[in-house]
């Protein structure tokens, strides 16, 4: 992997969590600077930050914002020597006060989203670190710190690991047709489905990107265009009616796309418009993939039926920034997710490797 | 029908032609004036106006502009006796002369837009009125504006008729989830796949619409909501990706779309998008119904395959209004429409009944 290509999608910086803002892609590159846990909830749900394992990451950091917001100035000392002179966090604070903090924040943070388990699972394995026994706070944060940059070190391992899985999929000359936004902007910085993308370009296969726009918020022709191009990367976006003729039409070589929560049998639930593609893509006969981190998968869920779907708000379908485009009457469901069931599913890629049906038993978190 | 539901999407008036011009719906309402062939051409190109039978009548309305527009304040006093005493249309102008003006008009016209049949159908339709022996300019004038008006109300009746027969396919409580717009904006003012719907409900049945927004020009989200809300049928506008979760839960009873050709053998061209429902109807075992005037059937193409398809501008993906919402260095493939393969069709509604397959030799023009 080439590390200059990796997108500083989430990164702690003196006490603060910096993201780029998504919304603003790509007519400006602007990143935006969080200091309390409310603002990273707030950037989370208006998707300046988005992609389930970027979600994942930001609820991990989210934590250690909670604690610098609470005793200001202060966590930092933790993960910079600079801060260690002017922090306020004093020695007196209590292992028990910290937690009280970051559960509190937790509860905030897992409240933002419903569907990509990766933020719930990432705020679990914080807690797994907070729940142990602590004599003294300092080492506690300094456990919760080193816990929340391994699981956004183990992210972008995870996608060089996927990628590296998922490009031997991909033959020279290949067009992908890709949704939503699944490249480094959707995680620690490379990617999972265009990281598969990513991985074969850069083992000297020439590929062409189909990027589904993906309405209502367009993550693919804002975001997947940027990344690509950024890349030097052909990419051609397309409106999501168009997947039918494209197909038709022998344009796909095939579909891969990321994950938001996997159950047991591989039913897959993933950005609105996912399923549509899967059916298409069995209908004319070419392979539809799925590419994501292990942590997608939900051992708690036996199939797709019981996996939360986010509905959104009308408003992203009825106005445009200021132009409304539907009449203002009108009703409008927006569901951000849908499930797509394993049948359709001709592989599912993680960073343990490519596992073909069947899927149950055979796919599962650390 | 309740007349004063027909909506008034292109008539004559004093000379010029009156349309709505529906890129402003559902923000503005506003009447768009044509004096001049250039202008309906470039309205026809930017979607001011739109819809197959819409355009058959743009198409007819023109070549009398045409003459309009040559003679100043002219041929208007055939069809305004107001305009009799200020007409600059001598007695001395040949028929020849008016031919030569509205085949020059006739073939701007036809240049404006490649998929729909209707548009050149009808322009043959006019072409056979002018074809004919001419002993007067006036006359054949007046024959031109009787065929043109005929082609209007044979709209007007052929809606009607189209919508009373395939109402009998809706149940009292039906969803129907259809596709671009098909209503009074697409034909002369009450529609053919939504006046379906609006047949349905002013015989008494409760019938929901979903209406898919359909990119990238919205025809959809702003004109549909604005004939069902005007109509006060509940309408809900949901992105194109959502058809699938849609069906999954059972939230569609069937699909209803237009038409913009359809060959022989019963396949259809129509906006881009509706081949994806027709393949997603397939697959959940949905009802997939095309619904529009016999005119729309092309006797001389026996299959899709020969089907022209228009390619938009890749700027109608790449930005909206005045924001850029893909990279620049991006590309874009717009086709306007796709084409859907006879057998996922459960039936053709036309003016003279509802046809189910096989359609080969059962669907037919006038």
């Amino acid at each position: 992997m080439e590390d200059s290509m990796v997108i500083p999608t989430i990164r702690l910086k003196e006490g603060t969590i910096e993201i780029i803002d998504q919304t603003l892609l790509p007519s400006e590159y602007r990143i935006l600077t969080l200091s309390a846990v409310d603002a990273l909830c707030d950037a989370i749900r208006r998707l300046a930050i988005r992609g389930a394992p970027a979600l994942g990451i930001a609820g991990a950091f989210g934590l250690l914002l909670a604690v610098e917001e609470r005793w200001g100035g202060g966590a930092r000392h933790l993960f910079d020597a600079e801060a260690e002179h002017t922090s306020s966090f004093r020695s007196d604070v209590l292992p028990s006060d910290v937690i009280g903090v970051i559960e509190a924040a937790s509860a905030k943070i897992a409240a933002t989203r419903p569907t990509a388990v990766n933020l719930f699972r990432m705020l679990d394995r914080m807690r797994g670190i907070y729940q142990g026994k602590w004599g003294s706070s300092k080492e506690l944060l300094k456990a919760l710190h080193r816990e929340a940059v391994a699981i956004w070190k183990e992210d972008l391992e995870m996608c060089q690991a996927l990628a590296a899985h998922g490009e031997r999929l991909l033959k020279d000359g290949d067009s992908v047709l890709t949704h939503c936004n699944t490249g480094g902007l959707a995680t620690s910085g490379y990617g999972t489905a265009l990281g598969v993308v990513f991985a074969a370009v850069g083992s000297g296969k020439r590929i062409r990107v189909f990027a589904d726009e993906t309405r209502p918020l367009l993550q693919g022709a804002r975001l997947t265009t940027w990344e690509c191009v950024r890349r030097g990367i052909p990419v051609t976006v397309v409106c999501e009616g168009a997947a039918g003729y494209l197909m038709s039409r022998g344009l796909v070589s095939c579909v891969i796309v990321g994950a938001d929560r996997i159950a047991c049998n591989g039913d897959t639930a993933n950005k609105i418009g996912t399923l549509n593609l899967a059916i298409l893509s069995g209908h004319f006969g070419i392979p539809f993939y799925v590419a994501a981190p292990s942590s997608t998968v939900d051992l708690s869920i036996s199939d797709g039926r019981s996996i939360p779907i986010e509905m959104r708000s009308p408003s992203e379908l009825k106005r445009f920034s200021n132009t409304a485009v539907a009449a203002p009457e009108a009703d409008a469901l927006n569901p951000a997710f849908d499930v797509t069931p394993h049948r359709l599913i001709a592989a599912i890629i993680t960073e343990r490797g490519v596992v073909f049906p069947p899927y149950e038993g055979r796919i599962k978190p650390d």
